[in-house]
């Protein structure tokens, strides 16, 4: 499946966040990632999150679609996920 | 379409552009929108947001979907845009 990973991440959390999500996706720009994932991949992911979020003051937004060619992917702007990556 | 829009932008900018996307998109958090758009509208989006943005040191990501049905919403925490909007 694709995912899209979205996060709002209190400061104290973020980096942690961002390195969870590393693991499995492609950083695409600041609290943005995207990739293919299996299912268990998925929830390996989401699990490893619900370790370290807040719930209480912590987002993470995923969209998930079947397949990526159901979806464009368009960029006004700098591409920084596709410059040598960065963070 | 569906359009997901996710943007990082330069602080000067950056009340503009939300200002901007809140005018044809649903808030979901901190730099994500998304909503149901015309041809049209996505067309003026992108025309007002070029005007303001900095084609080198800022980034819009699009995600455009034909149709809603293909897509998954699943939220770990908070769901921030389904609260009372704000900001």
């Amino acid at each position: 499946m694709f995912v899209i990973m979205a996060y709002d991440i209190n400061v104290e959390r973020v980096t942690k966040v961002l390195h969870i999500g590393r693991r499995y996706l492609n950083w695409v720009q600041n609290s943005l990632l995207e990739g293919e994932l299996t299912k268990a991949q998925f929830a390996r992911l989401k699990a490893d999150l619900c370790k370290i979020i807040d719930v209480e003051q912590d987002s993470v937004v995923f969209y998930v679609l079947r397949q990526e060619q159901y979806l464009e992917r368009q960029i006004l702007g700098l591409d920084k996920g596709g410059q040598t990556m960065m963070i």
